[in-house]
C-alpha cells in the first residue's frame, strides 16, 4: 500500500529554510507572504496488512522524523 | 489564505535521501518498504484574492521548487 508522510517543524522551532524563503519572496515580486514553514514530504510503499499504520507510525518516530523538533502526519492509500 | 505545497523529485531523478531511508529501514526492523521518495512540504500564508493560485504557481516555479528536477502540487485553503 502507498503512504504519504508530512513532516513539519514544531510550532516555536526555528525554521531557517522557511525564513529564507519568506525574505526572498518580496525581491521576486511576491508581497505579503507569511508564516512559511518548510518540512518534508515522503512517499513510500509498504506491505499491506492490518499493522501498516502502526508500522508507519513507528517508522516516523524512529527514522523519518525527529519527534523532538518535528511533527508528522501520514496518510495510507489503499490501492 | 493558507496554502500547502508538495514538492517531489521527478520520476527517474535519483533521490539519494529516499535511497538512504529505504536501505536503513530493514536494520530497524521494517521489511518490504520500497519506492521511498523524499520531497518537500511547505506551508505558507498568502494574501487572499482571485490571483492567489496563479501567484502560488509562479512562486513554485521561481523559488520553491526546481521545475527541472522536481514536480509540485499545491492546495489553497480558504479560511
Amino acid at each position: 500500500m502507498k503512504a504519504k508522510v508530512y513532516i513539519t517543524p514544531k510550532a516555536g522551532i526555528l525554521d531557517p529554510q522557511g525564513l529564507t524563503i519568506e525574505r526572498s519572496l518580496p525581491a521576486l515580486g511576491f508581497e505579503g507572504v507569511s508564516n512559511v514553514r518548510v518540512g518534508k514530504y515522503i512517499e513510500l510503499e509498504l506491505p499491506d496488512g492490518e499493522g501498516a499504520g502502526e508500522s508507519l507510525e513507528r517508522m516516523c518516530r524512529k527514522l523519518l522524523a525527529n519527534p523532538i523538533i518535528e511533527d508528522f502526519e501520514y496518510e495510507l492509500i489503499e490501492e
